[in-house]
């Protein structure tokens, strides 16, 4: 059908939103909403399936605006066609408490599918959506049930494409030919700095033909409605590789400093909105105006989007008669409920049992649960190896015609790319029907900080299967070693940091973040063997902390992580033949720990003697729980780990010492409190 | 010259070394090395300019092995050609306080340029290097006197490519147009998760086209000596864009494993071992043998490096003749001696100026002290408008041909490339002439992080302005608000991190920063005015920490720093009002404070009362110098800053009550110890 005035009018009615909102806010970025509206109602008009009234109906066409920034073409959008976001939301846009956040939040709005804004995320995450749907389809999709075919469609500018995370992304969406993915890229060649051609003069689609992904160029995005029609539906005609899209654009469009960075990222002056909205037949004394035909016109998409949904969800009755299990498991992963009893198969160890790295005590975790859990969807940045994240009898998830592997693999050879293997396990967390995990080694992970932050912002279930965890990864030495990482991460809120003992631990570490639904785990993973430890069980550990080592005539607690725990058990018997008793408490996981009754954590670390913390990172954040601390406020070194460990005085002698001067420095302090104690509580 | 027998002896010995040091370390990686033995052979022996007596030779050619854990290689040629690194430093590769760590550490190994293994670093390192090359020589060079005209040549592996650090850097180097830098691709097919085609097959050549790079490819890496040397003189003689020279190998090469990744990262077993050294005509019996003439031959290119420094520095005696002021300029740099009397035009403030956001306050110290010292290297990651990095009159460092600027300019446009950004400033820095200083939002330094240690590590003079430091950015929401941040850069150790309160705070940040010529500073800047102090000093805030408000019968110390510090002063005023006195302490710089003697730092944070601190990010860490802690530990909101301070309880009132509660919490305890006082020192 061809484009009529009310389509226009559709589209400057966004614009014209955006600006209002804008200056309502005195605050916001116009320029982005402005350029790209035509392209947005295309993309919403002609090729979205979508329910505004389920924003989360499972088959629906994903639609990730990566210039997050821009956020207010995909709010206008919403509004328009439905969704549970009104008019007030809008003149409530960048104000405390609204729905409509300065950049787009997952967890906050209806129809965001994930949290942009960060340059480089959200087209990273789209390869992920990208990937949980062509596995999901891949595993469901029956002969006369095409079940699960939804596209993924994605906005990007400038910004986003000079990001390292969404180059890693894209060269790995070309490798896995994943052609459900279209990319529309808003070449508008403006940037905060000015003129693209300051810093950004590569050719785009050459790289991104590079990558292996199809490319097109279309080359007026401000009026060409048909021809940006055309080359999505040549796009979608593509099934094995990606598209991406030049679309030319001017900035801001309508307003009088069009094509200039003047309107990127600030409200237009009062003058220019007015004429923009002259410009475009809109009275503009009024400001949120919406005429009934513009909501008419995409209620009639609305509707469709509700038929298409009922539509689907008659085929899936259909589907439910003859493959009733794969239905039952399609509704137990969307619902997020995992199969009943699947904690039995975590293994449980006794004190008895050998010594063991906690990096293979994942791996037989994973080994014992990866086939009653479908959902679980692994992959490692180039160190299976080294991870253990892979297991007996699987399968690659690869492009089907490389023969290595297919598309209901399970496991993902991201590449030696951590921050694009971040960001696309948020997006096939989003995506909905998977939990993924992946590895690499602790201190790499950080090159993923960008993307961590946003799981926990979001909250995606993510598990990242953290090894050589620290100066125990030994010869690699100080490149390698993390020291400052886990502080780091214990510090992002509403991120589980888990640092196992042992093998209960280890359990515990998976049990807890296989049920935390919408918390990411970093689960930090020794290279070097770890003895299983006498008081430890997988519900004991479950709580975050327990006492590994009691003693009622105690002089000093010691709380320690991981490695580091089976140590200060050891240390007990170096101050016990100096006739000093101690305690010894396991705290593998602050977050889980703090969440419970103050009476179980004093039970913990109680009051009446001092408490002295010991781990092989920076001892920062320690003092919460302690009141003396004993850590690596350095780099490490290389060699092999007994060397260092040595070197560094994580010995059973190193820690008596630090035990006796902690003891010798608090006793003339009444009374000792413990430090989980305080004034007063933190605002959550 | 036409390669001979004893050049091949020479390859083979570079092997064979590699070979032994990892057996011995029963660790690390020969199939690097013995892949790109040949490869490093044509580099050293016909392109690079060196001394090893004097590895800082400033116009020396440099080397950078961007796959690091390949260093043997790099070890090998270092004691070859008579670095200061001998046969027993390689017989302790990967031991404890050798100065062969597992992977190379710049400030550690004579002729280690940069720290690599960190995958990607290196690359973009280089490309740093190269634009201060470029720099330097437009700055310095006269007619008749190309005195500072070095190459950069890299080694990089397919892992270093998959990184998005390493695109970043890449993409800008094509637009720099950086022909003074020259980078060998190990096309070897192999990564830990095996063949490169698992996850990587991207035309990776066209990439870099893509970024305008020259690009060739040498089939033969493993014999074809001559075809890699003439595609480097190609190379060469492109001036005006980057090469890329793909050199197609077999990863150790000689190992019954050669070709596969069985050999990538173990010692070769020693019947393997015995094999290659028979291969190749070596007593398998003897280990860490070298015969004389490979010494012999390896001396000759050492010598002539002696002599072509020797020739260098009588072109710099004539050229002090021509040019003194610009030769003392570079023997000032050089030297890391700063200008007598820069400090003078830091500015200083009195509590009477007006308020002022600490990003304006950074970009008029800037102003001020841009043209004394021409070291600085500005830029942002395409946002210099909102980082405020910029100065009048400043000139772009820009291709010539660009017309928007030339290679004397001292601006960088780095496009938003955080992670880039920080790897090549740290190439920048290690260069030798320049110190690098860059902006963005303190939240996307995190972007960056796997660069931030590096330049910790590596003892790099690097310098973040990372502005819109906090919640007080306000309406762009919790996406671009730092939480965690702060507590991730304080526990790096050998980094500054600095939140000046305002603008002597301001001078003295960047007083610190400038004069800390080994270690990276992070100076988080505010986008909201801030109220000038009236206890601060240049003087008092270079401290790290001093008393703003002082009262000798105060019942409490509030400590703050940054934005909070002035609402933690009209904090004092609410106190007062009930009858209430309080301290202030300012502590801008933690890893400063924690330098000053313990009597000093006692005087700001004294026994006898309880300690507050108040600060909007993750209060982790806090407790190391406060009873109480008053943050943030949960993610932020977008709005107006000054509701979103209001929803968050950041008030003189909200400050009030958790001192009260403080106070009142407190008063039982006997004695109130300053948490500065410790039962034990921490190692160093």
């Amino acid at each position: 059908m061809p484009y009529t005035d009310l389509d226009w009018k559709a589209i400057n009615t966004i614009r014209v939103l955006a600006v209002d909102a804008t200056s309502a806010a005195n605050s916001g970025h116009p320029g982005a909403p402005m350029g790209l509206a035509p392209a947005a109602h295309v993309v919403f008009q002609k090729f979205m399936t979508f329910n505004p009234k389920n924003p989360k109906f499972l088959n629906r066409d994903r639609f990730v605006l990566s210039n997050g920034h821009g956020c207010m073409l995909h709010y206008a959008l919403l509004h328009l066609y439905g969704y549970d976001l009104s008019i007030d939301d809008l003149k409530h846009f960048r104000q405390v408490g609204s729905k409509t956040p300065g950049h787009p939040e997952a967890h906050d709005t209806p129809g965001i599918e994930v949290t942009t804004g960060p340059l480089g995320q959200g087209v990273s995450n789209a390869v992920g959506i990208a990937i949980a749907q062509a596995q999901a389809g891949a595993t469901f999709n029956k002969p006369g049930f095409d079940l699960l075919n939804s596209h993924t469609y994605v906005f990007v500018g400038d910004g986003c494409l000079q990001e390292g995370v969404a180059s890693e992304a894209a060269s790995l969406a070309g490798h896995l030919q994943l052609g459900n993915l279209i990319v529309i890229y808003d070449d508008n060649h403006i940037t905060i700095d000015g003129d693209t051609n300051v810093s950004f003069t590569e050719d785009v689609l050459a790289r991104f033909e590079a990558y292996g992904w199809h490319t097109q160029w279309v080359k007026d995005g401000n009026e060409g409605l048909d021809d940006l029609e055309k080359a999505i539906e040549v796009a979608k005609s593509v099934k094995n590789k990606p598209s991406i899209i030049k679309l030319t654009t001017i900035i801001g469009y309508g307003s009088l400093q069009q094509g200039t960075h003047g309107v990127h990222g600030s409200p237009l002056k009062p003058d220019d909105a007015k004429q923009v909205k002259e410009r475009f037949g809109f009275d503009p004394s009024k400001f949120f105006d919406v005429s009934p035909e513009v909501y008419g016109l995409y209620k009639e998409t609305a509707d469709r989007g509700a038929a298409a949904e009922a539509e689907w969800n008659a085929l899936f009755e259909k589907y439910k008669g003859s493959f009733a299990t794969e239905a039952s498991e399609i509704l137990r992963r969307y619902e997020k409920r995992l199969p009943e009893g699947w904690q039995n198969n975590l293994p449980v160890y006794s004190s008895t049992d050998g010594a063991v790295a906690s990096r293979k005590l994942s791996e037989t975790v994973l080994a014992k649960v990866i086939n009653t859990l479908p959902e679980l969807l692994g992959g490692s940045a180039d160190l299976t190896g080294s991870n253990l994240t892979i297991w007996k009898g699987a399968v690659d998830f690869q492009p089907p015609d490389s023969k290595i592997g297919d598309y209901t693999g399970r496991y993902i050879r991201y590449g030696v790319r951590e921050h694009g293997m971040g960001a696309i396990m948020n997006g096939i967390s989003a995506y909905g029907l998977h939990i993924p995990y992946a590895g690499t080694f602790l201190n790499f992970v950080s090159y993923a900080a960008g993307a961590v932050r946003l799981s926990a912002l979001s909250q995606h279930q993510v598990i990242w299967v953290a090894t050589h965890d620290s100066i125990g990864l030994g010869e690699d030495g100080p490149t390698h070693q993390p020291i400052e990482t886990v502080a780091h991460l214990r510090a992002i809120p509403n991120l589980q940091l888990w640092r196992p003992a042992d093998g209960n631990e280890c359990s515990a570490a998976y049990y807890v973040a296989l049920t935390s639904h919408h918390t990411p785990s970093v689960l930090c993973l020794s290279r070097q063997n770890l003895p299983q430890l006498e008081n430890s069980t997988i519900e004991h550990a479950m709580k975050g902390g327990y006492v590994v080592h009691e003693d009622s005539e105690a002089a000093v607690t010691i709380v320690s992580t991981g490695s580091e725990v089976g140590i200060c058990v050891d240390a007990i018997k170096t101050l016990a033949a100096e006739g000093i008793k101690a305690r010894v408490a396991s705290l593998p996981c602050w977050e889980v720990f703090d969440s419970q009754s103050q009476d179980y954590k004093l039970s913990v670390l109680p009051d009446g003697v001092p408490i002295l913390s010991v781990e092989v990172y920076s001892t920062l954040g320690w003092e919460k729980y302690s009141h003396e601390q004993f850590g690596l406020n350095r780099f490490g070194a290389s060699g092999p780990y007994k060397d260092i460990y040595k070197k560094f005085e994580f010995t059973p002698e190193g820690i008596a010492k630090r035990a006796k001067a902690t003891i010798d420095f608090w006793k003339d302090v009444k009374p000792i409190r413990s430090p989980l104690k305080r004034a007063f509580t933190q605002l959550i």
